[in-house]
């Protein structure tokens, strides 16, 4: 297996259990399952998370449930102390996943009492299938280096990590014709959770030599159910098992959970471990096939890329049901299991250029939850659509008021994430519109899209004002993606977008018009719309977008920005008094600085490229970036990306590195305040991708024509990926002089811009584009 | 002396220093004197504070200037032992104030050492001159039990109290003529501060018996300048002294402030302490004159009332200069020395019934420091005029951005008082016309008061939104008087405000075009003003008025507060952790909370309360009264006047007394953070004269009628008080079931609404009126 394909980590190290849970993560979109040890439990936070499904108890967070885990499997010795890091230190341990299968293998050597050195290897093999959504499936072997008796529990561990649980109750366990099952339901709405589990001796069953006692038993506290062998091992020889557990729930639509648990058990485990591996093998290798980059000259940032994008794979949501993928993935609890303006802006170019039926479910899942957007609208006293800012499966908003606490009293703190970062409602418009440009498939708009469109248009009507003396609309005490600086005004990025917002509602309108005049007739009675179409005409061409200052070129992030306190980063950080106390709130150190927590204007600058010259763009790069915090993962691979954009990618190449590897080093913050936000983080996997693609590659795509404007980092001699456009499929191949098109499926011709050039490609044949030096990456600007 | 005359403490009590400092002051609205004792100094806040001198040191907070104390003096025993209070605690002590003459006295019997029981009795009376503004008085009386030998050191102490001091410097000390004199300058502006002292036996001259030894001599520090004398005193025999000072700045326009302090201290010593002392008491009979208000049946109230009165009158401004009164009268430097609305709203009402000359000096300063207001919009890119929140000699804001400190981190903490209590332009506005209204005076329209209005009118123009959707104007982001709730939309009390400013800009415009067409015509040109004025027309028509709830009578504060989080007042009291924990602020414990401050929609329906059914003000002062602190000293007058206006007068009683006398009792905060706010509350003074005026007296004039509609607390019989209005001067007495009208000054029959009814007051003729029991003042409503 080549490096680039394989993340491997040796040895084992207690500090490091809960980041390698995030960074060995498999999943398949159905339910993700956080890359722990088979004999791991709730303590070292083992989770089978499930997408989409939402409980809450009492007053605490709604958040995402955590089914049982079928996988737990344990060795101990005759005398029952179990064989665990913990209470047997490896001699030897490694872990490692393979991102062209998904398949996470465990390797640990145990040390045996008694004889000098006798140790047993334990290794595991497992993989949540891609095949079948609902299975996970396990293939482990036992070997020892003397004759020794040991035990294999394995079973179900239902005594689930829940941040703000218990989230089951009303649990039932039992064995069905050899299989393992529990049951559960959630608290609030009551949908069961089942989980079966089937189990068999592969190779060397230690049964032949001695009767076996796996009996089934149930824990004391009534969560647990569990076989175990006794196995009276031989030196030398490998004892190998099999085992599946399958996952349903009430939200499956596929009747009792239960049943349909035990049913895709038994086919698994008719199938087999060979067979599961091999069909999802095959999954994955058909998403690899259009997902892949190809970076020359790189391997760490090969290897940092290709595991981001499989991050993003592992959470995509399954099936037909409209969905989304959470701020953290499927890594866990954290956040609420929320979905956040994240899954638009920073994951959904991804699926929109490689997988648009799925971007088009993360669509709709905006869609399904308008109501949930038109209900947080009108609490607020507003019309149309506010999207939730922490969305789960209504679109109610699941964001608290008290987000956060303060570190020095201990009390809640009150932040404005929920009521204040309206652009939000811009970011969902931003996201269809974009569907419907890529895709050129107009049925996203008749399925709910052109509903949603104007009602987040109507949204910024209801929220805009109009200040007669400057003659202009505004939008007032917002809080932008900069979120240290709350309830600020016309800040820059939100304007941009919402006056994007006005002009994909009124396209949306003429779009429909010309082709569905039925529908917007339909819409404009259902809404009442008429009225506010005028309305929004005038607010647009009224609406202030703050301009690079003439003499500067920057543009002010929001008003008065620039008259905050010019504190070095540097020393804003000697300031802090405590580790994990919160910088923005209302008393927060760098709310009264320029001190940024994540880009912003720079961001506007890259959605908005082409209406700034390059050397606004520059200025404003340089003027935020020491300014910037970085306290928020999404903010690195924007650098990266408008580096790239100004022709600079030596400078964004340390922020794309950054944002890649995210969850290979674990570097992150998983505090603030005393709030756990640990887990993966999808947006910089996404973010990834798009300072690769759109940064360095330079792809943009706008009325139809394909742009390539690369600007490779020195150290990359190409990058190599396919993507799709409108029905339409390439590769493409940039390097750093020449630029290589290959259309993959193609029935018309297509132009491409080349380093201001234009070129047409046309069905079949391979277009070869020689790039100058100076049109090249690096060139002096 | 009449016990309700007479404000008198007996003992000393070393905690008591501050306090009876505020209680005993006396002054002349050219300066204030603590009511401190003459052997005090710095250490326990002796203060000869400064009316309209400011100064700043580096960074720190522009304050006023205090002066070298004249009026010092020392007893010490002859080994050079001082006599203080400290070092030799007293056998007996007492300070008194009598209000009808602003004498005050103080007695004090310090033991000396040797013969048993052995003591000496040192008795002072001083003033400030009501008469001669820039002098200051003093007698004193020695005489012992015991026939020995005492020093007596007295001259000019110029080691001053400062907050954010040193304000004074390059100190020139020495004798001239026989007078003591100190010179020195302010830092920030070089104004020269002179100070010149003398002093003259008046009997039983120790020096007859022994040569004295009164030469001066100046302190190591060089700021303070002494004769000691030595005094040879037999028992029982009394030795009288008598000392003046006079103070001058460059800032009083006769010269150089030495000589001319030279120079009423000659003149001031040859009138003589008797003569002096009735020339000033001639001016006080003057004021208590037209001032005082005389109530049946209440002694404690009546002495607090006048107590509140006298505290107005010494601090008002003296002379031709246009002055205002600092929040904390001249007690000190707290609170920077500025002018708050409580100028306006508190304290201008007494003078405007009473003294309107000196009311439409008050007026005047705001319209003198206009270009400050104008540079504070500019500031913030609005147009007009935004006043100053805290304001001094110019009009710009002293108030800081960072106001208070952070008690758990130490930091500064950003409030908004500067930036957003916008409403301060409205009380200008609404203190100017209030003046024109009263008076019949339109002299101050045309020295600046039309200009002023017009300009607060176009600030609030340039800062209110129109929102197409509501079609409405809006006033977002203010904090109103609650400033515990920082950065609200449409606080009612704002909005009401700035209606009446738009209002006043516009019957001011008609006023002018009528009367004064050339000066309106001048002044649309000189501000461009035409433009403005339609639009001025639409906010005006269309600006947001929150209207009292059809169900509950409710005005809500302000947009969503009643969505906070409704606590009982204790339950918030019992979440404090620090006793001087800031409650307001970005995460103040009453923010997120609907617990206010002070008055705030409560005050809104006293200024409207014509607009507003009797019900709608009762239900609202039921709500807002349990959900108010009374964090600040402006509070509890508003809930004690608004009670009366509702009938309830018993409810608002004990908020009169409260208000009435809060420094005599000295019970008020002291500490906001670690910011020092303690002093007198000129606010509270004035706004015990309105609860006694316009609440139990009932008296409010509109359109030329004046209405009384009184509502007596019980334990009140009658009240009688005098007020001017439109040059005419009447006395009324309230009484509980009549009323008795006596035209002082009149020269035209003047129309009296009376519980209802109209009466014709005619020149010569009293008129005396029965009341029916149903609409005196606790008749079942």
């Amino acid at each position: 297996m080549a490096t680039e394909w394989l993340v491997r980590e040796e040895g084992w190290d207690p500090g490091r259990i809960v980041a390698l849970g995030n960074k060995f993560m498999t999943g398949n979109g159905y339910l993700g399952y956080r890359g722990t040890l088979e004999e791991y439990t709730k303590e070292q936070l083992v989770a089978v998370n499930l997408a989409g499904l939402y409980d809450r108890v009492g007053a605490k967070w709604r958040e995402p449930v955590n089914a049982p885990n079928g996988l737990w499997t344990r060795l101990a010795l005759a005398d029952g102390r179990p064989l665990t890091p913990e209470s047997a230190p490896p001699l030897a341990h490694a872990q490692q996943l393979e991102l062209r299968t998904g398949v996470h293998r465990r390797e640990t050597v145990y040390p045996l009492p008694g004889e000098d050195g006798a140790c047993v290897r334990l290794t595991t093999e497992r993989f949540v299938s891609m095949d079948r959504r609902h299975v996970l499936a396990l293939a482990g072997s036992i070997r020892t280096t003397a004759d020794c008796r040991l035990l294999l529990a394995t079973g179900i561990d239902g005594d689930v990590w829940d941040i703000n649980g218990p989230h089951l109750q009303a649990y039932t366990l039992g064995e069905t014709d050899g299989l393992l099952g529990i049951r559960a339901v959630s608290q609030e709405q009551q949908v069961p959770v089942a989980v079966a589990e089937g189990f068999v001796w592969l190779a060397g069953d230690p049964a032949a030599d001695e009767p076996q006692e796996g009996h089934p038993a149930i824990d004391a506290n009534g969560l647990c159910i569990r076989r175990t062998f006794t196995l009276d091992c031989r030196a030398g020889v490998e004892y190998r098992f099999f085992k599946v557990a399958a996952v349903y729930t009430g939200l499956d639509g596929e009747g009792e959970p239960e049943e349909a648990a035990r049913r895709d058990c038994r086919e698994a485990l008719a199938e087999g471990w060979d067979a599961l591996r091999d069909a999802t093998a095959k999954v994955w290798s058909d998403l690899w096939d259009i997902s892949d980059v190809q970076i020359g000259g790189d391997p760490e940032a090969q290897l940092a890329l290709r595991y981001s994008m499989y991050q993003l794979l592992i959470a995509a949501p399954a099936g037909e049901r409209p969905g989304s993928i959470p701020a953290r993935g499927l890594s866990g609890q954290v956040y609420k299991g929320a979905i956040f303006w994240d899954t638009e802006l920073f994951m959904l170019p991804f699926f929109l250029h490689t997988q648009p039926e799925l971007a088009r479910n993360l669509l709709l899942y905006r869609c399904r939850t308008l109501d949930g957007a038109r209900r947080k609208a009108a609490e607020y006293g507003f019309e149309g659509a506010f999207f939730a800012w922490e969305s789960q499966d209504t679109g109610d908003d699941a964001c608290t008021l008290f987000n956060v606490t303060d570190v020095f009293t201990g009390r809640p703190m009150r932040t404005y994430f929920r009521d204040k970062q309206i652009h939000i409602s811009a970011d969902v418009a931003h996201g269809i519109w974009s569907y419907v440009q890529l895709t050129g498939d107009d049925s996203l708009l008749l399925d709910g899209g052109a509903e949603t469109v104007l009602e987040c248009a109507r949204f910024f009507l209801s929220y805009g004002y109009y200040q007669p003396v400057r003659d202009r609309y505004e939008l007032l005490d917002v809080t932008g993606p900069d979120e240290y600086h709350e309830r600020v005004n016309n800040n820059a990025f939100t304007n941009y977008m919402a006056a994007r917002t006005l002009d994909i509602a009124l396209e949306t309108v003429d779009y429909l018009r010309n082709r569905h005049p039925d529908r917007l007739d339909e819409l404009f009675s259902e809404l009442a719309y008429a009225p506010a179409l005028d309305q929004i005409r005038r607010m647009r061409e009224k609406l202030y977008l703050p301009a690079p200052d003439p003499r500067t070129g920057l543009i002010e992030q929001f008003d008065r920005y620039l008259t905050l306190e010019d504190v070095p980063l540097r020393d804003l950080r000697s300031r802090q008094l405590h580790p994990s106390e919160y910088w923005g709130g209302g008393s927060g150190l760098a709310t009264t600085t320029q001190i940024l927590k994540q880009a912003d204007t720079v961001l506007l600058l890259h959605l908005f490229r082409d209406r700034f010259p390059r050397e606004v763009i520059r200025a404003n790069w340089e003027y935020y970036e020491p300014r910037t915090e970085h306290g928020s993962s999404l903010s690195a691979c924007i650098y990266a990306m408008v580096a790239a954009d100004i022709g600079l990618p030596d400078w964004g190449y340390p922020y794309f590195m950054k944002t890649a590897t995210i969850d290979l080093t674990g570097e992150s913050k998983t505090y603030v305040g005393d709030l756990y936000i640990g887990g993966v983080h999808s947006a910089a996997n996404g973010g990834a991708w798009m300072a690769a693609i759109f940064g360095f590659a330079g792809l943009s795509v706008e009325a139809g024509r394909i742009r390539l404007k690369p600007a490779l980092p020195s150290v990359w001699t190409s990058v190599r990926f396919a993507f799709r456009f409108r029905g339409q499929a390439f590769a493409l191949t940039v390097g750093r002089e020449s630029v290589t098109v290959e259309p993959l499926i193609l029935a018309e011709e297509q132009v491409f811009a080349v380093a201001g050039r234009e070129y047409r490609c046309r069905p079949g044949e391979t277009l070869a584009i020689r790039i100058s030096p100076t049109d090249a990456p690096n060139g002096s600007q």
